[in-house]
């Protein structure tokens, strides 16, 4: 195999995977996304695929994006101080899914490569990603479902790596102000480049190819499952917490605002209707307060 | 008068503002704010009066707050390093009212104080504030009675220096990236300390007792008119905007993020509910297009 770097097969894989679940979202669906190709003035561009009050989907937004600079932002040499003074390129598809039914979680996947080089030097580069659940009326089966995918997914790459990837995700996405994770996780890796450039683009792969495995049978459980209009309001409430996690502590969004990404694909991610509500607390033994006490904890799902 | 530092006089002056201004809402919306008052683990506390559902305003909120501390966040030190390793102490009244009619503006008002001190140095102080209108079905006449009230009471404390606080206040409510103003701007001032403490917080005195002038002839005014449901969806779009600078670029905001603030009283910033849809342009000659066209741009409002 390879072992080599090929952005190209990267590319490649990339723009088949973001068609992939274009089209399959649509077929459960029964809308069709927008497709929105952009270019980059500084560099590069992508192509953003975005449904809008859909059948199942009140916000379903799949990217993809190759984007090419001189300067890094902020957000990743703060991480990443190696690589100030190079040339960089990144890749990736970014979505996030949003349903209308408060029974059917969001989820957020990302697989990215990024390469940053300087003339002499040698390439230093990374692929990263992941994905995670975000329930609101949450059903224990379904996330193990969702982690029990991701750790068969995973597995064939390294004994531990579910478990360390499991718990990056936990540290990732937990929202430092509010003391809360954002949902119930899932996996998460940045800087991964080990062994050999094949292995690592491999396992992006795999968990890139395992979102629709991981959460289709979730939507489809769930997606006609009776609601009210308070379990609606209090969806809505906990997309307050996504966006404040985004907005704030995110690095994908940061460092697309501070690399003058365009702003319209990066935010993509933000729900379509949010509500913020004055010191909610969930009433005692209600399926909201279940949702703090049974799920937003950390735990091993699996 | 005294040209000492007077922190009591300060803390009373913002007391009693904050009961002014809520009593007043009160009135006018008919419906009472809730009282919240609340401790901070590091030291401090404050008061946090809360409207939401009320009959003119969706979310109201008027918060009072002084709380110390011995080590200030990035989000002060960037802006200010000769303040590191001081201990300091803040206190300020806060407001932003998000009203239901989209024919009202939302208005966001700020007056603080703030002493850094050290043993054997001399304090260094400031005040700092100042108020804006974000409209999204604005009248010219409103915008001209909101700048010209501010002009009228900063006036006597310099002859530029209206001009000076609302051209600081284009500069700071201004989305990057958005390349957009939030709204229309007012005055906006930081680090304020000219003449002695007097002059200073005199200033600040008039600016937070004119809020009620600026702000209350277009409430009256606007409150019945009739709006159509594609207005009120364009009100909750445009109120994304303010989130997004909230939560990327304020920095009252990410102060009180990162120096482990009361979040639901920072918070309280953020309108009740919130639309993102991918992409909006307003229709050519529409009134939505008159807002960017007529209004989010720079100019001279008296």
């Amino acid at each position: 195999m390879n072992k080599k770097i090929n952005k190209d097969l990267v590319k490649k894989f990339l723009i088949n995977l973001q068609s992939n679940i274009v089209e399959t979202i649509e077929m459960v669906d029964g809308k069709n996304f927008l497709n929105d190709a952009w270019q980059r003035k500084e560099g590069g561009g992508g192509n953003t695929c975005i449904l809008e009050n859909g059948n199942v989907f009140e916000r379903a937004g799949v990217g993809f994006s190759n984007v090419i600079g001189t300067q890094l932002p902020k957000a990743a040499t703060d991480v990443h101080p190696e690589v100030v003074n190079r040339k960089w390129e990144a890749m990736g598809v970014s979505l996030v899914f949003h349903p209308h039914n408060p029974f059917v979680p969001t989820v957020h996947m990302n697989v990215r490569f990024f390469i940053a080089s300087k003339e002499g030097e040698k390439d230093i580069w990374w692929f990263g990603g992941g994905m995670d659940l975000t329930p609101y009326y949450p059903f224990l089966e379904d996330v193990t479902h969702f982690h029990q995918t991701l750790k068969d997914t995973i597995d064939p790459y390294g004994k531990e790596l579910y478990k360390k990837l499991k718990n990056n995700c936990d540290d990732y996405f937990f929202l430092d102000h509010r003391n809360e994770p954002r949902g119930v996780g899932g996996v998460f890796y940045d800087d991964f480049n080990e062994r050999d450039f094949n292995h690592s683009f491999e396992l992006t792969k795999s968990i890139g190819q395992s979102l629709l495995n991981a959460y289709l049978p979730i939507v489809q459980k769930r997606k006609d499952v009776n609601f009210n209009d308070y379990q609606k309001q209090f969806q809505l409430f906990r997309r307050s917490r996504y966006v404040e996690f985004n907005l704030l502590q995110d690095r994908g969004t940061l460092f697309g605002i501070q690399s003058k990404g365009r702003v319209e694909s990066i935010l993509m991610s933000m729900p379509p209707l949010v509500k913020w509500t004055y010191d909610f607390t969930p009433t005692k033994g209600s399926d909201e307060e279940k949702l703090y006490t049974n799920f937003l904890i950390k735990k091993n799902w699996v």
